[in-house]
């Protein structure tokens, strides 16, 4: 396998768009998937968020889409938004690659931490992220308000 | 009372930080508070995080502290970061206000959603979000690694 850990670029949308959905149905969500891949196009180019991609042969494996926030008690923030690697190329490291991506570029953009959410069954996930030294936070709600 | 809803301007930081102490001491952690003074006026001026203050005669008395993002599901997504009326002030509607003010922000640069957290146990949080109309979601844990 012939792997490229790299920064997105336009030509990867529809790519990035097949995982996201992908995941959705792994999160038994696929109907709440509303955003349009001309969106994601839209979001991508004026910097709403940043994506990394897994790349083999010119085909898309595995993402982390990220933005930038800010953290009232920390500082500057990396939020990990979504972060998949397809089903059939899981167990290759492919993961680790990505969210050790993740993780150096939060670091070079000077931020003080980085942060995501994981759904509280997804037990291969939050072994995953308390392998990489995670804290696990349980007492948080999330408040969405739909427009 | 002479209650003005405004955006936040550099000279509006320290009060800004006064409130978000006070927040995270009545979050029973007012020791997790690192970020600088000087931090929050380099993240308001590079468009890091933007706020809406309530203004009383020149003192700070509310904000809400939030940043675009970007939800893979929706789309556009403003979220919430700090959302906080000083103690002595509170049972007045400013917090609708403010909270008022936040949603018509969300809606005027086309996001689809708003977003924030809440602690499981700040009851009257909960509740002030749930006559909102805001869904509460509690399957989500944060994951966070801190440099």
């Amino acid at each position: 396998m012939n792997i490229t850990i790299r920064p997105a670029t336009p030509d990867d949308i529809s790519g990035i768009y097949a995982l996201v959905k992908e995941l959705a149905e792994y999160e038994h969500a696929a109907h709440e998937v509303t955003a349009t891949e001309e969106l994601y196009h839209q979001c991508l180019e004026d910097g709403t968020f940043m994506c990394i991609v897994a790349d083999i042969d010119g085909q898309i494996v595995g993402i982390c889409i990220y933005y930038m926030t800010f953290s009232t008690w920390k500082g500057k923030m990396l939020y990990l938004e979504d972060f998949v690697v397809r089903q059939s190329h899981r167990q290759h490291g492919i993961g680790q690659l990505l969210f050790d991506s993740y993780l150096a570029t939060a670091k070079s953009q000077g931020c003080a931490l980085a942060k995501w959410q994981v759904l509280d069954w997804n037990e291969p996930a939050i072994k995953f992220y308390e392998k990489n030294g995670a804290i696990i936070e349980k007492e948080w709600w999330n408040g969405k308000i739909i427009f």
